[in-house]
């Protein structure tokens, strides 16, 4: 096993360069490590096949595949990501807060990075350039752990990215990936609390519990949404059925797409047929309640639910259905099966808005628009390193202000207590 | 054992009835609860007198002894300090952020509660009421763990806050203590994830360490503070004796107290004496470097130190100190062994001022005055629930606002992506 230690201590000594870097300094690097992809691209894609050639050997669905593979266009898209982090604004350094205390004491809190942030993800190594560019940009070291069906691509990319970061006298080890890809090194990582300050699990349900249960380093968890949408008594039917349809469709792998479709039941047998002919144009399926079910009629991609169809994240073209009695109930439903990432009401009930945005305890909760804004870019945050769907520290999007912690400074002339 | 379950889901009913407390309200609770624990003071100094008997019986020391006690003055300002919980401001609905994004969505940041806090805790009866007191403030449920020496008195105080709750409407649910002080029963609640939303240890290292190690629910570490004092080669000396004979001396038993001394070489040889004398008046033993120990004299108080007191926190009248070459070997040294709490450097050179407070990685650094003020009402926060040494969701003292998240607020008018 590689010595945990010592990428440990490397990771630490390039956040103590990144903290005291320069605005200028580091979107140099991140310049460099962006064209550095382009030029390597020969030998990324290389390795990449041969990642490909290991899955497709391994018997790797198709769909699976198509997520593992980087292509010229692909890289130049993941390069361009670099110089869109490199664009957006430094946060260390802002003041947040200054004022003098009675005691003449100068009081000054400033936002400074983390330190070392780890990330455990899945297998895209788009994660690899894009976590490592916040990083950078945040005055972070990059601390990575990716999926064992990548191990070649993303050691590419972190050659790259090391040898790009050196070209601007960096320490290179303000990246640094895991080469071993077991579960004990993982194991290993997840306990590393003298050198790593946060853990980021980046990934599926199963992903992130793991960490959760095995991490004695912070965790922040990320991703796991069970959306739901509620089609209020007073709701717009139209433009429900348009949100329902965009919310549940647009997307189906992603974190922020609807899972769930609860509907007043004063409309349900107006909306539930509107809605479905929407759901059809992509072929939804909708696993219904028993009076959605009453409604619609069973059969083709109308199925009945079990419980187990509320508590999911399909990701995928299916759709759990509920009618329920009123606000009250939506919200019951809510707290009971969500994972408290995007929830939304659609109503022209102001009161029944403020309850629901109120009583649900979410990262987000919308009124009269779709679940799928919940996104770094969309908040107008620039890009973002996953969905914080814990209460501390960080909630929603999660992009580079929410890649830092703070510091108090305080200035005196001899106070003491 | 008792059912972790029944007491986390009443938790949560606590938390979900809190957090839609008006400011009014909570606050009429707590006078409640301030009242209560004035008019039941026979029962609790019973329950108390108990819990001391049973100490004495175990052989727990005098100053243990006298940490645990209660008596009719202690009761009295026990109850002042959750009146003064009262007179804080609600940090609960504040907006945060808010403004319209492009597409017309209009966004808002709203602070929340976070849920359930759980404290994990050691002796100290008052802490059962102080920690209660911040999170019914701050719409928080309080899930309390004490210690098992008072856990007679805090079930009386449990009993007590409950039925004053109770009495202006409110589950009593907002405060539960667990009762049965076992470890099988702390680690079970540790991994309360459903119900607890944070964990917040509150005591030595060992418990911070065990908290830290069993925990799944998010932690955040509090309060274990080996904190410098660096005295540079253009500190005002007489301000620096006096600095550090408060920093060390003026009480001992916090974290926020100095436990190593790092002096300039320069200015070693006049200084050292000097705070020899300052820190004589309250006899503090010194274990020293060799170089200090040549100015010293070794013999009395004057001690050579090993490698083991400069990682320590005496909590005690014991100094370490040590000579360093310059500002850089003194930001090496805390970088070493800073437990990322308070340091504090004593100079008139503004560069090294800068240069400390820039480079070293701690909650708070100070500049010409005493470690001291690391402390929420000092900051000018109010009471604190403990100081934070991590690096997420909060960092030095946690008071109200750092007991709190936020979610995001999404109005539109049938946005979809």
């Amino acid at each position: 096993m590689e010595d945990m230690k010592v990428l440990g201590r490397g990771a630490r000594e390039g956040a103590v360069f990144l903290s005291d870097a320069s605005a200028a300094d580091k979107n140099r690097a991140l310049e460099a490590i962006s064209r550095a992809l382009l030029d390597e691209q020969e030998m990324i894609l290389a390795a990449n096949a041969e990642d490909i050639k290991n899955a497709a050997a391994k018997g790797l669905s198709e769909s699976m595949i198509d997520r593992l593979t980087l292509d010229g266009k692909r890289l130049e898209s993941i390069a361009a990501a670099v110089l869109k982090v490199r664009d957006l604004p430094d946060p260390i350094g802002e003041v947040l807060d200054e004022r003098r205390l009675e005691n003449g004491l100068m009081l000054k809190k400033v936002r400074v990075p983390l330190g070392v942030v780890g990330i455990i993800y899945e297998s895209r190594p788009n994660v690899t350039v894009d976590a490592a560019a916040l990083c950078v940009k945040s005055g972070n070291a990059a601390f990575l752990r990716g999926g064992s069906e990548t191990i070649g691509s993303n050691m590419a990319l972190e050659k790259v990215m090391r040898a790009a970061l050196a070209s601007v006298g960096f320490p290179e080890t303000c990246v640094t990936l895991l080469h071993d890809t077991s579960h004990e090194a993982a194991r290993e990582m997840m306990g590393l609390r003298e050198y790593i300050d946060v853990l980021i699990p980046r990934g599926g349900a199963g992903l992130i519990r793991t960490v959760v249960q095995n991490a004695s380093v912070p965790v922040i968890e990320t991703g796991v949404g069970n959306c739901h949408v509620f089609v209020d008594a007073t709701a717009d039917l139209e433009t429900a059925a348009e949100i329902i349809l965009n919310a549940k469709a647009q997307r189906v792998s992603v974190c922020n797409a609807a899972e769930t479709l609860l509907v007043h039941e004063a409309i349900a047998e107006r909306f539930l047929p509107m809605a479905k002919k929407a759901l059809d144009t992509k072929n939804v399926e909708l696993r219904c309640c028993p009076r959605a079910l009453e409604i619609l009629g069973e059969g083709g991609n109308v199925k009945a639910a079990c419980e187990e169809d509320f508590e999911k994240e399909f990701l995928d073209y299916i759709l759990a259905v509920k009618v329920v009695k009123d606000v009250d109930e939506a919200i019951d439903h809510i707290r009971k099966y969500s994972t408290h990432h995007s929830e939304a009401i659609l109503t022209k009930d102001e009161k029944n808005a403020e309850r629901f945005c109120r009583l649900i305890d979410s990262a987000v909760l919308y009124v009269n628009a779709s679940t799928r804004f919940t996104d770094g870019e969309e908040f107008g945050f620039g890009a973002e390193i996953g969905i914080s769907t814990q209460k501390i520290h960080a909630r929603g999007p999660m992009a580079l202000k929410e890649l830092c912690s703070y510091k108090y400074i305080m200035k005196g002339d001899g106070q003491i207590r």
